[in-house]
């Protein structure tokens, strides 16, 4: 039951992150095989660079149907609907911050089935949930959501925390997953819609 | 036998792209150890990637001196000759179509080799053929071959194909691959030279 | 106690290399969280790819609460006084070369530790040096300092040239390390402060 709670976490994270590598491709006038490369990277970057880090391979993309299946779902029906949209960069930004609440929650339950500590398991769901996006960004030459003004990884690491407090009570593990990932949703949705941002120390060049 | 062919095919692949990554540092006026670094990086990147996805580590140039060699000597001697050339950017144009046609074959035949499916031993393929480039493009600023607007990954993936349905024929394997890194680089060339451009989904930012 | 001389090199780099991320990171005006995941980059990004392409799997800093550790008290500890410092990036830079330094000589005894020869030994040293500060850059989007006219990489391939000769002498291994550690930071220095180049071949487009 848990298994299989965790697998529709990651297809719907996969299906999310394929949508915003796919947007983000037809953003850039990619031709239709190269929204389908850009809707793998972001779906099977993070969750690659965790198990690379771990040693768990081949890393399990390469034999899952399901997960392939989906990103060419989503590429495809990206490729098939995005014209008919109004507002494409508004659209990436909600698939790519559910993407980042459904696989921090998926790299933090793979370091606590992998034995790590609370903070690994935490960063494992960083990686998980950020990188993927980095890549996208950085070989389409945009600059990384992760470092733009309004929050991001700190969205993801307070679900961390939140998930880590609330696993000591009694509630089950499928509502602690579903709460953490709509916390994290809706702390990176309010902070582009209110412009939220972190207080940064002013930093002088010179005095 | 088919070994030996296989070899070949990666060191010459390995050759084109040590001269693809050494002339875009010359390009970009990297001094001669950066040229060096910059004639491993695509000739390793995509078959690193590769290995470490499937899990054959340690990857396989660490211990392969004939490897190392090849790319030494590319750099050595495009240092050498480079500057008596009069077009660079077309040089490095067709030595990284070879190396795109060559190392997708490689990167097929190695997912055969470890058991994969068609649809995975293409994917590998691309990852060999492309991402070497892409880490050579993205290090040096560049806007990646793969993401311009030429036909790029879609020669991999379309000789890729073409390999897969001749395999089933009665032509040799050897004969099979001559034809397919022929066929990718010819799609390739063809496309930079008649500016051939895969169809694009207009996308309407507003309407 | 060669153990233990190793480790006291390896904490001074991740510290060095923490350091000039999270500088690198508060120059980007990043948040607090932002500051923190750019201290890890480059601290254990050199020496990752370095153990994922040798295949010592799990990268051993997942475990390391001591590499942890000092990153943490490093981002912190930048956080707290950057404010107060009058020159950020020179400040950057010469801790940058310190890791640059400490980290090739790290990664030059791996490689001795997994029987390589010296060859694969000083491209392991480049890698453990280099391509954490690369990674850093490059999710920045600035020009990676192995890549501007400065000597950087031919710093370090210099200094593990010169580890290999001393090797066979009388010195103890420490002194060796500490030497060449020595060196490779007043090389990268010097080129700094008195604009040292090597010489690069000039390129002609046309004639």
């Amino acid at each position: 039951m848990e298994f299989n709670f965790l697998t529709v976490i990651d297809l719907l994270g996969t299906f999310s992150f394929a949508v915003s590598g796919a947007f983000a491709a037809m953003e850039k006038k990619l031709d239709p095989f190269g929204v389908i490369i850009l809707a793998f990277i972001p779906s099977i970057g993070g969750g690659s660079i965790r198990d690379i880090l771990i040693g768990d391979l081949p890393v399990a993309w390469l034999s899952n149907n399901g997960t392939i299946g989906v990103i060419l779902f989503a590429a495809v029906a990206t490729l098939l609907f995005a014209s008919k949209l109004k507002k494409m960069e508004r659209v990436l930004t909600i698939f790519d911050a559910l993407g980042l609440g459904l696989f921090t929650m998926v790299g933090i339950e793979k370091g606590l089935m992998w034995g790590y500590p609370p903070g690994i398991c935490i960063s494992l769901g960083v990686i998980t949930g950020c990188f993927g996006g980095v890549i996208r960004d950085v070989v389409l030459n945009n600059v990384p959501y992760l470092f733009r003004k309004e929050i991001y990884a700190s969205a993801a690491i307070v679900g961390g925390i939140v998930f880590f407090l609330l696993k000591s009570t009694s509630l089950s593990i499928e509502l602690i997953n579903i709460l953490c990932i709509l916390l994290i949703f809706s702390i990176r949705m309010m902070s582009l819609m209110f412009r939220w941002k972190l207080p940064m120390r002013e930093v002088k060049g010179e005095r």
